[in-house]
């Protein structure tokens, strides 16, 4: 039985949630994930290999994307001449001779990042074998791919047909990223792939050898974009055979010459073998799990759903890279292009500032080794300073489209995220500020944090609109998506205060500790007094719409006027609000996508208001709030734990931790969602267990369990040391 | 949220786990069985509502068989004139004006048997509405079915048409048990049906009626078997609209006028309404719960598992009647047919015994009432005594057919079991003794147990055969039914010893606690001194199978010298591997359908043999067991855990605990496994926890939990006096 509470267990084969299972099984090592596909293939199945920095921009397509690599997983058998493959009554494909799947599980092993799928399968021939797969992403070498396939002879002795080849006739859902004019390499029991990106020119190399004790296998060169190597061999009875095929893959990223890297890695894989990459692999991702592991006792669903989604985390953070980030999907699929959101620094970047400070340290600066695309986008609009992109590849260049594919009537939709959702360069320096309170990493946040913090403060120095004697921000897209290019969304206007003073903040503490860091800082990003003057101004005289009778903040000016529809009446839903009344009516109405009041309650705490406008604010918008977005359960958990109301908490946060292993979404076959991933975490270390970092370190304030849980036992780092905490339940 | 570790949830509609579903969200209350079909109804389903006792044996077929009563469920809505029904893509057999459905949720409350179902639905007029059904058949007037459906307008002010009816049409899988000849009845707001079985007749009355606040509803009467009742309502927005349908069901089992009897009890429902109604039926389920629930700490998956197979057993249990008893299947599907067999007493049984020692009680007393029916089988085989049946029906003669019905290839099987699978009649002389040992119900004892436990022992007396010296049973058929009509199966000859003794003793404590009835029946059973030494004489020179050199015992001479097949080889496996091998192949091999010998060590425990004979004997027959009966996992969870053997064990449990809540069989639609449900509770409470019965009463000896339990508590009764026990994991 696989380990309780490690283990993510499909037993028996469901052909309809075949891509959900696909996204969800996913391995990854921080360099590239790799969708949990059968090695045989399956019929409409998804493989994908996605590379981190790895993008291209095809002909005809709005914008670039991660590109799918060639597809390393294949391994195909035949048994007495059957060819194995997962067979069910709905996709009875396969003709004769035809096998007979007797049974099947498939179990992802989150202690160890390792995923195994074991089968007995009798082939036309009456011969039965099980096979068991394993395969990982090493955590230890992150160019190495491994896969062991075990064959044992249940019944008779089948004779074994393996192949193992490397897959260049990859696209994205049909789009093709790599040159045709593949390198294909066949040499001895290796197998190898140089390729090059069309548009962008990254190229990659990656290397295949098979490894058994049976005959040496046979490369097989008939296909120009598939190099094979095949064997052969005969099982005795009740006796097993062991397949091991190990790949490396490298990227002109990485190296000068990623096809022979890859080659010269492979050989040194190969020399350490299977067992010893596994165990230097399990080892690693034994150190991942010391660190960032979170013990919730009273609740063994949610303790497996949380583990579920910080691996998921793990395994798609930049782990030697400062020029990567997480996309919206993280490496499991396709979905959003892996473009770089806000998802990232608000939602997926928290747990690894508090328990893998390097890996939040990589994703910041990726931020800031893109500051550039920030300041042509700034000066493109004609703003001064620094202003991320709303979607964000490889170059730092914004890479929203401004225009939405064809859709079914044949009209486009205008797409305005790129232009007036601009509270992510906000959002990024909270990441910054919050990485650094945590890690007291001092010479990051001079060298780099600061710096983001401070040119995103001068974009908004010049983007804030000066009007009856107030400060206003026209046009903006707040959290809420459903409400487009408003006036005054309370969220980016409040935050934009709270940018303003840490800008100021941060002048002061370099002014003292980094004086030569601070005059740099001050010439190179002209921080005139005047400047610095008008920052403090638009703290004490931004616009944050609030109704003084009701006591709540309001989301933006005209909201309550438009048509008020009971969201919770539109139950039980599984497709949103939005897509039940439809986007031209839900835009006239209270309907809110997500959590936008309320994300700011998250974010800035007390700091919003009284704890009676805090219930105000969550009265009025819980009941208007769609969930429409992944993004907005983990929040209201978050917040609602803090204010004590721990059944909507409760149910906000299972809804979020389940996201993507129910597919409460139905749409994880396109990729996990990294933003509840790391929603979940913080809804469940700031919100229920109400760790506050204080001024001594981190700290547990006034923790609110739900009825049913024990206690809840982590750690986080806090200036390079490890702090613990249990946090119980009154009995 | 429901109540967790209390809810069985379905979220979204799977219509490929359909008949699953429907299965494992029965309802009942002991009188009678109503599977979780759908009131409006769905493609291939399969509604069945089964009453107790009401068998019939139609022309054609093979044997009698739980009759499929008129269906009480039916409620069907139009919303501005589209039909509700549960659409989804593969079910689109609904055609204009069609409906669209946008959230569905099902929930079975365990804790007060409740079904509810809420789904928000939109009509093709765009009006959208919340329906929320609940039902429950109440537990505190057993003819009383209730239903519920709160239709909300959650968008517009959608008409609805709403038709009750009772559906007199059905048969069990297309054989037709009830005369065509219906009494059907409308009045007012009431519909009735008078029906009766071909052969057995039977007769029953259902009375039905509609209750809402809206125009009085109109019968409708153009289907002769179908009555039904129709209104008609607008409802306004955000406003709802209840209808409560109340259904009462009498048979010729209970009352001589089941139709007016039916109609009279209706009329008092509908006097207390729903609401009181719901009350008094939660009270019930109450007390249920406060004697029968075991609280796991430290698994909610295994909690939920095991209250899921409690409310099963608790549900089908006869509540206040003697001549009924449960089947295999219980009363949610027509799988066996509503036969009782060796599954009741072995299995289902204890639980009751444990916790509802009345309910324990009447399914001891079903058997008692058919002893005629013992006897006629024990002579009718040449036999002496009482020869209890393998199948058992309304009228305890033997029901098992003697071939299977035809098969693919035309041929028919012989089935065996009813001639020689004779250990049925020492499971039930298991059964009261253990009842009559923990109630210390001396009165049943007197009156009937001991009746029942000598004069199977006299049968026992009779069949056994003399040979060389000792005492040998030919042609038997053990628990492993692979191996039929073997001579000298282990677990029959060593439990006839047991039966044997345990018949001596009933003897002396009636000699010394009740000598009239000790006098009395020595001469109604003829109980002369050489059929006593006889007895004893069994005991002594009984044939018990053992392997001296090997310390084991032999499930059956021979068994050893048929080839070997190792069984956990063949995993994983969705079929067993009887299937995979084939019954021919199969039954020449040492593949051990479920526990035998490991079923002797359940029953007996230390009586068996030393612990190093256990611990052989568990060795030599784990690894050969197919578990191709659902009964075979608990009874290994029992005795691996009180061998220490905790792994197997929890392996064991966890499967057994979710046969049917995951469908681990395949086979659940046909209805629940009440064998398996009830070893459930044994495997825990006398395998885990070392629950025992001493001579001062219940104890626990050598607790052995999962290593991740925290706790299990729980109450059983002994003599009337309920004790409390809580097993703690040493920490």
């Amino acid at each position: 039985m696989p380990k309780r509470l490690w283990s993510v267990i499909e037993r028996s084969f469901h052909p309809d949630k075949q891509l959900h299972h696909e996204t969800i099984f996913t391995i990854g090592n921080g360099y590239l994930g790799t969708r949990g596909t059968f090695e045989e293939g399956f019929a409409q199945d998804s493989p994908s290999t996605l590379v981190h920095g790895i993008y291209d921009h095809a002909p005809g397509m709005l914008v670039p994307e991660l590109v799918n690599a060639p597809n390393w997983l294949p391994i195909r058998i035949t048994v007495d001449g059957t060819p194995f493959r997962i067979i069910t009554k709905t996709s009875d494909f396969m003709r004769p001779p035809e096998g007979h799947v007797l049974g099947f599980e498939r179990v992802l092993e989150l202690d160890r990042g390792v995923l195994t799928r074991d089968v007995l399968f009798r082939a036309a021939s009456g011969n039965i074998v099980r096979l068991i797969f394993e395969r990982f992403a090493s955590l230890h070498n992150q160019h190495i791919l491994a896969q062991r396939v075990r064959i044992i002879a249940v019944e008779g002795s089948p004779v074994i047909e393996l192949e193992s080849a490397l897959d260049g006739s990859v696209t994205n859902a049909g789009v093709a990223h790599w040159a045709q004019d593949m390198h294909v390499l066949t040499d001895g029991d290796v197998i190898a792939l140089g390729a090059r990106t069309q548009q962008s020119a990254y190229t990659l190399g990656i290397a295949s050898q098979l490894i058994c004790a049976h005959p040496m296998p046979v490369p097989e060169t008939d296909d120009r974009l598939k190099p094979a190597m095949r064997t052969v061999v005969q099982i005795q009875p009740q006796t097993e055979a062991v397949f091991d095929k190990l790949t490396t893959i490298f990227t002109s990223r990485d190296v000068a010459a990623p096809l022979e890297t890859a080659l010269s890695a492979l050989e040194a894989a190969a020399h350490s073998g299977y067992d010893r990459l596994y165990a230097d692999h399990a080892a690693e991702w034994k150190k991942y799990w010391d660190s960032s592991d979170v013990v919730i006792e009273g609740d063994d669903e949610c303790q497996l759903a949380v583990r579920f989604t910080l691996y998921h985390i793990l395994i798609t953070a930049p782990r030697h890279d400062e020029n990567a980030s997480i996309g919206a999907k993280t490496l499991s699929g396709l979905g959003y292009k892996g473009h770089v959101f806000w998802d990232t620094e608000l939602f997926a970047l928290p747990p690894l500032t508090l328990t893998q400070p390097r890996l939040a340290r990589n994703l910041l600066m990726y931020r800031y080794n893109r500051i550039e695309g920030a300041r042509h986008k700034a000066q493109a609009n004609g703003y001064e300073g620094a202003m991320f992109p709303w979607e964000s590849t490889d170059t730092g260049e914004e890479t929203t489209p401004q225009w939405s594919d064809v859709q079914p009537d044949g009209s486009r939709i205008r797409i305005w995220t790129g232009d007036t959702e601009q509270h992510i360069s906000t959002d990024i320096a909270y990441g910054v500020w919050q990485y650094w309170r945590w890690t007291g990493d001092d010479d990051f946040f001079v060298q780099h944090g600061a710096e983001m913090i401070l040119d995103t403060a001068v974009f908004w120095g010049s983007r804030v609109e000066h009007i009856n004697g107030r400060y206003e921000l026209s046009q903006q897209i707040g959290p809420d998506e459903y409400h487009e290019n408003i006036d005054n969304s309370v969220f980016t206007n409040r935050m934009v205060v709270w940018h303003m003073q840490i800008a100021l903040r941060t002048l002061d503490w370099l002014k003292v500790h980094a004086p030569a860091d601070h005059d740099r800082l001050v010439a190179q990003l002209n921080l005139t007094p005047e400047r610095l003057a008008k920052w403090a101004d638009i703290i004490d005289r931004m616009y944050i719409p609030f109704d003084q009778e009701k006591q709540i903040h309001i989301q933006f000016p005209g909201f309550f006027e438009m048509e008020y529809i009971p969201v919770p009446d539109y139950t039980p839903r599984t497709s949103s609000v939005q897509a039940i009344l439809g986007h031209a009516r839900s835009i006239q109405t209270q309907v809110i996508k997500q959590a936008d009041v309320v994300m700011m309650m998250a974010l800035l705490g007390d700091a919003v208001g009284s704890h009676e406008v805090m219930v105000n604010n969550w009265n009025t918008y819980y009941p208007r709030t769609d969930h429409g977005s992944s993004l907005s359960p983990a929040m209201h958990a978050w917040v609602g734990a803090r204010l004590g109301l721990m059944e909507e908490a409760y149910d906000m946060f299972h809804h979020a931790a389940h996201i993507d292993l129910h597919d409460n979404k139905g749409n994880v076959r396109d990729g996990m969602h990294a933003a509840a991933c790391g929603g979940v975490y913080q809804a469940l270390l700031f919100g229920f267990c109400g760790l506050q970092l204080g001024d001594d370190g981190p700290k547990i304030v006034e923790p609110r369990l739900p009825e049913h849980w024990k206690q809840v036992s982590f750690g986080v780092y806090y200036r390079g040391k490890r702090h613990t905490f249990v946090v119980k339940n009154p009995v």
